[in-house]
């Protein structure tokens, strides 16, 4: 064949992170067949659906086998049912939100990948480290990247100081993913600040906020200004358990435009062209998710999550490691003792305490000698391994 | 916001084809509000999902609410269980498939859109009516766009002959939307021919695959070559009336290459990276629909429809109106009588026989004068909107 494909494949790395962690762990167990290794590494949910996710999903999936109250394609953008739900959980918040600049989807990671294809000639302007979908997504479609560095020295929350001023795409995530780091409302401005004066684009990740427990924002919305330059992402995988059932959205304001194109225009044909709507018991999940008593069932999950977080936390304050995250967050990002490499430490842990982390440098450069735990284990292996770290570190 | 924009979007038309028979038919009941309007112009299943696919809905959404059988994040290819039951199901007509080859998505269109996504400059050749969804997600890609054109004389099934030879990306719908078409197997031997002769790539749609019930290739793999030309693309959409469920899959056989590039290698890395894989419910659904009992039931609700489709076929043959499909497919595809454009025949029809269709050239250029008649309707309607067409053409 003679076609011509996407050259910028061959630019992208080979994630070979969790791959590579599977075949270490696998080793050390065929090896050590009796040794009870805890996973400390998962950033999946562990917790199952709750009663009324679950009813809704049974009661629309025997809707879709009786005539009258069956459904074909569902609308592109979402049933209004969901997205209203969506807009009442906005409005709670003070954020007002029309049930239009809501677009329903599979999932957070399909709409932030996705959204290149509204762009052109870009400049993506990436936190290091994060979530590998933005980068990988900007390469593939050409963009030119330019990274914000999260280091010690800033609590790995990068601000806009130093960088040069043009018209960028912005990534953030916060509560961040891979460092559990929170921007408050003053990190927050002076990021839609810098987007406003240089004519830049925020794509905001908010998968994490409903594990905010302070006062930081978990929206953008909630900074003024951001209609102006802010797209957000969010999903319901962390919220309420929603990684195997697949329900997210993208907020796009009505009035956001660019040199005079309306951005939620250009989306609005993208997924009327490229997507046909999320499954109609799982938007009926999603609202059922949204709803009062699902809300009740989501904070109780991320409540157990949050305990385990402080747990882990508690252990490197006693220890002096520093770390971030570990509050409003289910991941703790910690700096590796006695400057040992990230996969150092890795090896280091599974085989004097059996436990198993993610090397932070997976993450990104600036994650080098840094390290990811997670709270998604159950609270009786979070805290074995909290005492078996106690005793190694 | 100065950001640059993807200046494409402004090349495509903007679809007004469905909401401007919607307008027309909602001012017509409201000046007829006794008159029974009968909708043949639906593209959209009305039959609900049988009784094994629920089963298997509800019990996965169960599964999903106990700790011990909850699901996390989805393979990002499919559940091995799904792509085993889509392997049995071409074994079955002697398309030897590996589980590797099959990667499940939520749905066709999905795919078809962001196939895109691993091409690089490309010529896209592109049949004429057709499906809209082929050729806005070229030019939205830049593609550089050709058409061959079906007409009264090939049948509306059109052929390599003329076409300049250079690497295209070819697509193929067959049984076709809109025309009803089913290319037979000396047709897309032809194209696959010419797809190895020049060097292209075919994307093959067969999504209507399931209503063929002469001896026409289900799969383009049923044609030798192909394994070395093609990408199959597929669905539950119509098969088990999975529109409002979604599922879906892409086939992409392991030696298929360009330039020495791995087709399957890219399209892998593009769905780890902008998808995160179909809800687990909708694939233990899929499963079931693909399973015996599954089947047994898609093939009677296929019947019922393709028994409307005959009713509207006959009638047409005695009034001595060419039309396509009608066999092997849920559309039939006429010629408008006595030289009327496809809008006037419209307006005739809703206002002489209160029955609605949609303009062919809704669907290209060379549905100009013809006009889409479809079989999803009840057989009740079906019948007595072939009573009133009787009378009045």
């Amino acid at each position: 064949m003679k076609i011509d494909l996407n050259g910028n494949f061959s630019l992208i790395k080979e994630n070979y992170l969790f791959s590579e962690v599977a075949k270490k762990v696998k080793a050390f167990s065929a090896e050590n067949p009796s040794v009870k290794v805890i996973r400390m590494g998962i950033g999946d949910v562990t917790l199952p659906l709750s009663p009324v996710v679950v009813s809704a999903l049974k009661k629309a999936s025997e809707e879709m086998g009786v005539k009258d109250t069956f459904r074909g394609y569902p609308p592109e953008y979402g049933y209004d049912f969901l997205r209203e739900a969506v807009r009442a959980r906005y409005a709670e918040r003070g954020v007002a939100l029309s049930v239009d600049e809501i677009f329903v989807s599979d999932g957070a990671k399909s709409d932030l990948g996705n959204i290149v294809d509204i762009f052109g000639s870009t400049d993506a302007l990436i936190p290091d480290p994060v979530y590998p979908v933005y980068l990988d997504s900007n390469i593939l479609h050409g963009s030119r990247v330019s990274f914000v560095n999260g280091t010690k020295e800033n609590g790995f929350l990068p601000t806009p100081d130093g960088v040069a001023k043009k018209p960028y795409v912005i990534y953030i995530c916060s509560p961040n993913n891979p460092t559990g780091a929170v921007y408050d409302k003053d990190g927050l401005k002076r990021w839609v600040s810098f987007a406003l004066d240089t004519g830049s684009l925020i794509i905001f990740d908010s998968a994490y906020e409903a594990f905010i427990y302070g006062d930081e924002p978990h929206s953008i919305f909630e900074i003024e200004g951001a209609e102006d330059c802010a797209i957000e992402i969010c999903s319901l995988s962390k919220t309420a358990g929603f990684t195997g059932t697949r329900c997210g959205w993208t907020i796009i304001k009505e009035g956001l435009s660019s040199c005079g194109v309306n951005l939620a225009k250009l989306w609005k044909r993208r997924q009327a062209t490229k997507f046909n709507g999320v499954s109609y018991p799982v938007q009926r999940a999603a609202e059922a998710a949204l709803s009062e008593e699902g809300m009740r069932a989501c904070r109780k999950n991320i409540g157990y999550y949050l305990n385990n977080a402080k747990t882990i936390a508690a252990l490197l304050e006693k220890k002096g490691i520093f770390f971030t995250g570990g509050v409003s967050s289910p991941y703790i990002w910690l700096e590796c003792p006695r400057k040992m490499g990230s996969w150092e430490f890795f090896d280091y842990l599974l085989k004097n305490a059996n436990v198993v982390g993610t090397p932070g440098e997976g993450f990104g450069e600036m994650g080098k000698g840094y390290f990811r735990l997670t709270a998604f284990s159950s609270e009786e292996d979070t805290v074995e391994a909290v005492a078996r770290l106690d005793k190694l570190l």
